[in-house]
């Protein structure tokens, strides 16, 4: 099957129903689909928060206040928000929690094996630190996320507007991130749109396939 | 439909068949999902290398060598390889190609939609300009659309190999990005699995739901 579809008919949604919700079932597929996204060397070093209810989005919401107003009402009037966390170090407990879930599900036919999967995993956490980008990185890992869960939205028929516009660290204050070495990077609307959503109606524009391809010969 | 059962299925592939070859049409609805992948607003901020002959694989297999020899194979036996890169600036010439080609789309009605949208992407290029993380913000875009494209190309049945493990810089010389104002982040082997391909047979890994998800109250 073809997702080239669905990534055309997916858009950022600007307005939310706020009568509609997403059903559990579906919420739940969305999750599960997150959770399987790929990142480098399975480092997974994620976290998400999903507010569901009136009060839990309207405490996200108080982090687009005041700079971020215009995007408010799609955390307020949305059926869900995913708010995107990364870790804020790739710390021994991390790693350790990774290869023991690895361990558990069955990866390593020896102590070798896991040994030689711990080395890897170290040695790029390890070259990321001393290129000072561990928090890049773990940003980009989530991203890939962030990349799964909207394409996954728009096969769900689920709306979805991601949002780089809030105050982080008004944030991860309002919701205790930082005391469990977390960090938020995006706040995700997901939901259905409203009938005055005008991004829905606007044509989708993407830069020419020759602008954005080259054919190495 | 459901993207969660191909997220599972796929994994990242170790030894490609050199033998079989990804039809054209195929390769061109995964650079149409690419194309089509989101990104912050709209900055699109990427370009994609397409390898296909064995020359081409070979002069991007060269930037494993010597430090990440154990990807070169993954390269050289693909069927395709996409090297992922980004800007290294958002210059003006970029946002206005880029707005010019969302007038041309039809997406601003009004000459004051169009001033709207160019100073609303213009605010956040300037915001991470500013906070001194463009290259960081741009890199996050481009795992944007590689989240798309592995989930895109499990949906296809086509096995995909993403590596951070090469020599950007000699990469970039190689394929003369550099004077191209971009740069390499990313190589994507894409093809199909061999039968000696270990990762195919072991059970997928991932930190329970419990460990990446809190319900807010």
């Amino acid at each position: 099957m073809n997702l080239t579809r669905f990534a055309k008919a997916r858009h950022a949604t600007k307005s939310f129903d706020p009568a509609r919700k997403i059903p559990a079932a579906v919420i739940d597929e969305l999750k599960e689909l997150i959770r399987f996204s790929p990142s480098s060397v399975n480092s997974q070093p994620w976290h998400f928060v999903v507010a569901q209810s009136d009060a839990a989005r309207a405490r996200v919401a108080k982090s687009m206040q005041p700079g971020y107003a215009y995007n408010e009402a799609k955390v307020t009037r949305a059926s869900h928000v995913l708010v995107l966390c990364v870790r804020k170090d790739m710390d021994e407990a991390h790693l350790n929690a990774v290869l023991e879930q690895e361990a558990a599900d069955g990866r390593f036919a020896s102590d070798e094996a896991k040994t030689v999967q711990q080395n890897t995993r170290g040695f790029y956490v390890n070259l990321h630190r001393e290129r000072d980008d561990l928090s890049a990185w773990m940003e980009k890992q989530a991203f890939l996320a962030l990349g799964t869960l909207l394409i996954g939205a728009s096969t769900l028929e689920i709306d979805a507007c991601p949002m780089e516009g809030f105050d982080a660290k008004a944030l991860d204050e309002e919701l205790g991130l930082a005391e469990r070495g977390l960090t938020s990077i995006v706040v995700v609307g997901l939901g259905y749109r409203s009938a005055d959503d005008f991004n829905a109606k606007l044509p989708k524009s993407r830069l020419s396939a020759e602008a954005v391809f080259t054919e190495l010969v």
